[in-house]
């Protein structure tokens, strides 16, 4: 019973990070202050970039953050960890510095998207939470944003809650569509809880409980004037659901004044079906009468369709969009950046054999650079204390092809991490949920350019770096290098 | 703030199961008996059956399906609804009557996995709940078992969570991962609240943050001496990881008596390093270490890995997993069956112009049938008053093919859907997650047919019909199809 209660977030953690908590305990390292960043590899879907998200989420979920006794008897019954470690826990709180790109950001990449400033115990404890929050969200605006570009204007709804990975992921997953463009959910939760915009008419059960599809669809219109989107493929859409929905609209809304608002089609050949009922209704005079379409919809089933001159005026999308379905794993990671010593950051570096594995390292800025026309050229990752001046010529490494480089006069730029909490507590109010979604869209409209955005072969965004975050870099990197061998 | 606090389920539906709920209070139909049906269309990945999962988490919500009173004044704000309607809501409570397999069945598509025989209005509010969570936890289970199939018999430890798709799908996907077999989880959340064995031991963090590899490796093992499973691959795992963890063995561990339990290789070729630090290990007298392999593992590639004989004698598997990467969406429908009208269920059947969505209509049983030797060799629906007489030679349509009938003459057979709730109230215990995952582990080794259980091309179980069922079945589509004309 009590799974579905209040829960207790802390303990949404990977064992090693208590496990690794103790030991730093027993070492006394515990509060040795450090920099851990969280940034991703790869864009899903092949696509130019994603959409960071679930920050508002994290910021709740740190400044929540706590054990109850039943927690720390958990962990006692273990027999792995100290108990005087365990009983500290009782008190303690998240006591980091976030800092964070705003939420609803275009991310690329590499880049640092969020940065953990916190005594080294607390930076390891809420690893897990963080990730899964922003994994997910991100995940899911992301894909949604590319099915929202596939509809070109048309609205469309999240359908998605019943396929979702359980009801988290159908709640925070809604959020996350609202944020990458949808225009409302079906998902009553989310609705409620985020002020997001709900719809919902009728599921095929409410004709099959009615003498006859007719009876149904004057049944519910006769309740529902103002909200008369009747489904139309029970039985067939052609030459039962159409013809019904249109009786129903003479017969019973037209006497009234009202209209016919929506007809819906779940199943069958969306582009066929809906250019042959356009031409039905338009000639029955409900020119005014709107197509939904909804039936395991991605954008590339709703390019098609509309590439086939479908006559649909707003898609219902459900699985796919809340799985995202085509590349369901957004693989943003967690990595140690810097550690403090006497007072000063001293970066650390992963290696790997894979050249794609080694971390950007050290406490860093994350700039974006824009050109005249307003649009990013670039991201740049500078020295915790550079500060580019580009009213002069500034020359920029790209990390991959170093004997190359850039400078970019005359541009703008924009510091992307701002930070947002401090000794655990948030330090300003965080946007709305509608503010978000009008930066995403203000970004993809004026920002981010059309060759970013494209399904196919996008144009990858430059991450550079100041010459001497660069020079630092590969120092670090010959270190390591001749301390292999 | 308070989203992550307690949360009422009952919220989490699509509009439109309260738009429909509204409307029969108001045509006085929303006490009427119904039966709706729960299945599936189609094995994940390919596969020959799947794994019925989440069924307790159904029966704990509907035991605490609830309207608050904030709930109310969210759907009054709507303005959609009837006032005295939504006021009633404030004293509802589930009222109906669940059927379901027993969690952890063997499930195959088209056949009933879970029965709601319920007053239409309790049927319709809990459709989006109760498939968003088996939905979630089948395919998690599902995908699992066809991981630890690829396996053989080697330990395999879910390691998901940070990828998966929010709280709730890294907390009852690893639920779901133990019903299909993993042995253990790092999930700590999880692990508490189901009682599952948890483990974890180091992130490369741990190897950063100390003055260098072999320093890490001691201080751990000072530790943990009884938890010793080293991460080597931090810097490199021939030059660098093995030899530190195997100096540690020696010098630290081997001294106190103890030995090196294990390392583990977290990138890289797998198999290749698996074979050759194994050579290393022997060679160095460390032949009871254990190589434990992570990474982005999938039944594909762990049967890859072994098939070129990499030495892993457990695996650590993430992302694929929790989320179900190669096929994310499991399809689990809720469809009307029957209505009650004058003391008798009237079937009810969904048709459509694609044969596959056509539903089985009306109340049914369906039973599992054994040869002799405990094999099932196929799954039987017929009318609710029919039990089949084995010791007879009984007589079952293949819908598939109703010209070719068969018999099954000394076969067995078992009821599989249960009544495990009535009138809203659980009847008798859930059994115990170890339970649950013991009776997948028995069917799959016992009663399913190895060509079933194959990936490629499996063996399509039988779905058969008694020849009253079928009859019944096909008047029902021979009425809709006179009705459409």
């Amino acid at each position: 019973m009590e799974q579905f209660k209040a829960r207790n977030l802390s303990m949404l953690m990977d064992l090693y990070s208590m496990t690794m908590s103790n030991g730093y305990y027993l070492e006394n390292t515990a509060d040795n202050l450090v920099a851990f960043d969280v940034f991703y590899r790869r864009n899903p879907d092949g696509g130019g970039f994603a959409i960071f998200a679930g920050l508002e989420q994290v910021l709740d979920f740190l400044e929540d953050f706590h054990f109850t006794q039943d927690d720390i008897d958990y962990f006692k019954s273990l027999n792995l960890y100290n108990d005087e470690f365990l009983d500290s826990l009782i008190n303690y709180r998240f006591r980091g510095t976030i800092m964070a790109m705003p939420e609803g950001s275009v991310m690329y990449p590499k880049e640092p998207v969020l940065t953990v400033i916190a005594p080294l115990m607390d930076a390891q404890l809420i690893e897990t939470a963080i990730l899964a929050q922003i994994n997910h969200q991100s995940l899911i605006a992301t894909k949604t944003q590319r099915i929202i570009q596939s509809a070109q204007g048309r609205p469309v709804s999240d359908f998605g809650a019943r396929r979702a990975h359980n009801i988290d992921a159908a709640v925070y997953g809604a959020r996350a569509a609202y944020i990458g463009g949808v225009n409302s959910t079906s998902t009553v939760m989310a609705a409620k809880m985020f002020n997001i915009p709900v719809n919902g008419t009728m599921a095929h059960s409410w004709i099959m409980c009615h003498k006859d599809e007719y009876t149904a669809f004057k049944h519910f219109v006769e309740i529902y004037p103002q909200n008369s989107i009747l489904l139309i493929d029970t039985y067939d859409v052609m030459t039962s659901g159409l013809p019904n929905a249109i009786k129903v609209a003479k017969e019973v809304l037209e006497p009234q004044g009202k209209r016919l608002k929506g007809v819906r089609i779940d199943s069958g050949d969306l582009a066929y079906l809906s250019k042959e009922a356009r031409k039905v209704l338009d000639a029955a005079g409900l020119t005014d009468c709107k197509i939904v379409a909804s039936n395991s919809l991605d954008e590339f089933t709703i390019r098609s369709i509309l590439d086939q001159g479908g006559c649909i005026d707003s898609f219902g999308v459900g699985e796919r969009l809340i799985t995202a379905r085509s590349e369901p794993v957004f693989g943003a990671v967690y990595k140690l950046a810097a550690i403090k010593e006497n007072g000063k950051f001293i970066p650390k570096i992963k290696v790997s054999d894979t050249v794609e594995k080694i971390t950007n390292p050290g406490r860093k800025h994350l700039w974006r650079i824009y050109d005249k026309r307003g649009y990013a050229v670039a991201d740049l990752i500078t020295l915790e204390d550079e500060i580019p001046d580009l009213t002069k010529e500034y020359t920029f490494i790209d990390p991959n092809k170093p004997w190359k480089s850039k400078s970019f006069v005359g541009c703008t730029m924009r510091q992307m991490l701002e930070t947002v909490m401090i000794d655990g507590k948030r330090i300003k109010p965080s946007p709305s949920l509608d503010q978000i979604r009008a930066y995403v869209k203000n970004q993809l409209e004026h920002e981010i350019w059309p060759e970013e955005q494209r399904f196919e072969n996008p144009h990858h965004h430059f991450l550079d770096m100041s010459p001497a975050y660069y020079k630092m870099k590969i120092e670090l990197l010959e270190e390591a290098h001749k301390h292999e061998q």
